[in-house]
């Protein structure tokens, strides 16, 4: 058997997120049955490095699997692009050692948040972008970000029906970057709880339209409950950037 | 009753284009429906610039209604856009006299040809742009687009079904736009015939895969005949950009 890690990239729009459930398209399930296919109905399992939201997008998802297919590394990542449906990609399969693991050996992700802030709706952006017609404030959002900087426990910004126990994660990076009308918030860290992302946006956007002060935030993470952070965003401007790895995988 | 010109957007995914048929998805069929729920139910008809096919975009389409109602300009805009399906935006109402209309006053119309050259998909352009994995010849299919210039018979660059018989258009401009791994192609001219942009870029292609020569252009023209030109370009890549109107319309 050879471990093999795959980089993937999904238009989340289409799937009722990453995860198999039943009776629904998600990513795994699309990954899962071309890989039956090819090893003739055997089924084969493929492992993510976590889990993303119905409508939430991956430019760089990395999944791992095991097959006993004597294939080329870039044969792979042909075969597996000509059955997959055009909403997922594979962008590289890459031989890993078979201690490898997807989820496990993840040290770090990154995210990114994309604001469409406009009055006026783009059609091609329904999709892709979470609309803001609102005026921000840029420089309270900011300051109210460092304050998430740092190890912290997280309990009041991931969903209250969140399974894992082990609440403490370490944010290295917030970054806005603004181009256009496109505010995209950057978010890299050692690892993000159940909706943390989009809960950590919505307190932001809470600040940059003025019905939160940058200085709650403290209080706020204090309180390990989930009805003092902001709302959750909308999932469609979410995307899965990057999952960071030691450099021999 | 007073006469309203729209410019409108949409992301024609989601249509069996723009013209309303029988149990179908159009845009057509949308506008009129909101307009429809506007009126209490009485039917107001949608006059467009011209129809758009399945999958085609549009970036600025036109069209024309009349109605009763004594609404401001942007009060229609935002009323229209709270009812429409999220695929389809009002950018701008207009009141217009009422001898306006949308089809017989366009003088000319620009569309938009989106090309993505890799080798490797992207889910997110899969609907947005059509991608083309080979080498091209960017030269050859610039002396090639020159012989489009000007007016000509076009009846060898559009659909053998088109009913219109008068198949002499002017084109004006072929530009092309290079940026990243995209190719867009640019035509502004004073009418298009039944997949025409479609057509001319199909042609395009096989001149810069080397598969036509430039100079055999002016002899398919000539023929008056749809067997001699390169195929039809997929839908996806097409956008309605922009259609043309006196100043005062």
């Amino acid at each position: 058997m050879q471990r093999y890690k795959c980089i993937i990239s999904y238009d989340g729009s289409g799937f009722s997120g990453y995860q198999v459930q039943p009776n629904k398209r998600t990513v795994q399930k699309e990954l899962e049955a071309v890989l039956a296919k090819m090893h003739k109905g055997d089924s084969v399992k493929v492992t993510g490095s976590g889990r993303t939201d119905a409508g939430v997008h991956a430019k760089g998802q990395v999944i791992h699997f095991e097959s006993p297919l004597l294939i080329p590394e870039e044969k792979w990542e042909v075969a597996l692009n000509s059955m997959l449906p055009e909403d997922i990609s594979v962008l590289a399969v890459i031989k890993v050692d078979a201690s490898f693991h997807a989820r496990f050996d993840a040290f770090g992700k990154e995210y990114r948040y994309v604001l469409y802030l406009s009055s006026i709706r783009d059609p091609f952006q329904r999709n892709y972008a979470c609309r803001y017609p609102y005026p921000l404030n840029l420089g309270l959002m900011k300051e109210a970000s460092k304050y998430f900087l740092g190890t912290h426990d997280f309990t009041s910004f991931c969903a209250a029906k969140t399974e894992v126990k082990e609440k403490i994660r370490t944010i290295e990076t917030i970054d806005f970057i603004m181009e256009d009308n496109y505010l995209t918030l950057r978010f890299v860290g050692n690892g993000f709880l159940y909706n943390m992302v989009r809960i950590l946006v919505g307190t932001l956007l809470a600040v940059g339209s003025g019905d939160m002060k940058p200085e709650e935030i403290p209080g706020i993470l204090e309180k390990r409950d989930r009805r003092f952070a902001g709302k959750t965003a909308p999932a469609n401007g979410l995307y899965l950037w990057e999952v960071h790895y030691e450099e021999n995988n």
